[in-house]
């Protein structure tokens, strides 16, 4: 199946019917989060994979009741860096440094400019620069998700610090994002899983230049 | 090619060898990008697809002078709403309903909710919202393009202003959030190329609960 067929096959599963999805097939989603791209390479953020269900459970009314939260095998939360900071930036280049078997000074100018950036700004700011590197690994992981036909529900409907509190993970200098469900659509029950996909037209979605 | 595999393939191509990359495979970039999910479906933000290579000359020394702008055959420009408007809203949902041949009442409460959450905001948060919605979009393209063998150059690092206002998006309620440019990598001339490609460990990444 190629990404666009996934892509149409996917939706945002409303209902899910509560068949576990297999682990291989999470750890193939969670590889191509992992594989994503970030700015810099830093990957400010980390995914929770929750399976306990009595912690689903204690989530769900702080998740507008969602019923995807207690259905879902595999509930994904993505929670991005609360800030940056000197120790997190040197960890990232001094590992990839490392890896890539180059000294430290192939990368300090660039490492330097980075920090003289991110360092004195504010920490909201740096947030939300961490939040968008980590939607990128969510689309990533949908689309992983749909290539291997798991149903997954995007969700942003949720009550942040709440996940925060029980998850803790401000303990940990994170701040959670997004949501992502997985698990199979209970197509009988799903109220959207019969309606067409609509997107945007082509022709309003593209601009040629 | 699994979209695993691709990922490992793909890496922030630094030096483009000036091949054109065919339409049919731009399309489908642009195409995964349409799909991708987004909050409610509302869709905020729109892909600018430049090919002018005066234009590209024109944004080159507004890129940090990143030679991928010149090289790319297609620079994709991800610009997000400045703001969410009543009017952008009900487009939307009259087009959703309507495609659907749902009437209007179907979705009353739930626009009703988006609007009185959407339209007291601040533009910025809006924004800032929207931004993260293309993201999702942009991530998914990155991936579409892996999976075709078509480099690509996730960047941040231009002029958000200077975008704008070359691209005249402002006048459209729009603002430039993130550009990919596309082609392919000239291996021999890329710094990149031949370095490791490093990741947070499995174990780092990933929390169990």
């Amino acid at each position: 199946m190629s990404l666009i067929e996934a892509l149409n096959w996917r939706y945002a599963t409303k209902k899910m019917n509560g068949q576990a999805v297999p682990q291989e097939k999470v750890d193939q989603i969670l590889e191509a989060a992992r594989l994503a791209p970030s700015s810099s390479g830093l990957q400010p953020f980390k995914v929770i994979v929750i399976t306990d269900p009595a912690l689903k459970q204690e989530l769900l009314p702080h998740s507008f009741a969602q019923s995807q939260i207690v259905d879902a095998s595999h509930v994904l939360v993505f929670a991005a860096w609360d800030n940056y900071t000197e120790e997190r930036i040197d960890e990232v280049f001094n590992r990839t440094n490392a890896e890539r078997g180059v000294p430290a000074e192939a990368t300090a100018d660039y490492v330097a400019r980075l920090k003289s950036i991110y360092l004195p700004r504010e920490a909201e700011v740096n947030f939300e620069h961490a939040a968008r590197q980590a939607y990128i690994s969510f689309g990533t992981a949908i689309a992983e998700a749909a290539l291997l036909k798991v149903d997954a529900t995007p969700m942003e409907g949720f009550d942040n610090a709440k996940y925060d509190e029980i998850l803790k993970l401000s303990e940990q200098g994170l701040k959670s994002v997004t949501v992502l469900p997985l698990g199979y659509r209970d197509e009988a029950n799903d109220w959207l899983a019969g309606l067409k996909k609509v997107r945007s037209s082509k022709e309003n979605f593209i601009i040629e230049l």
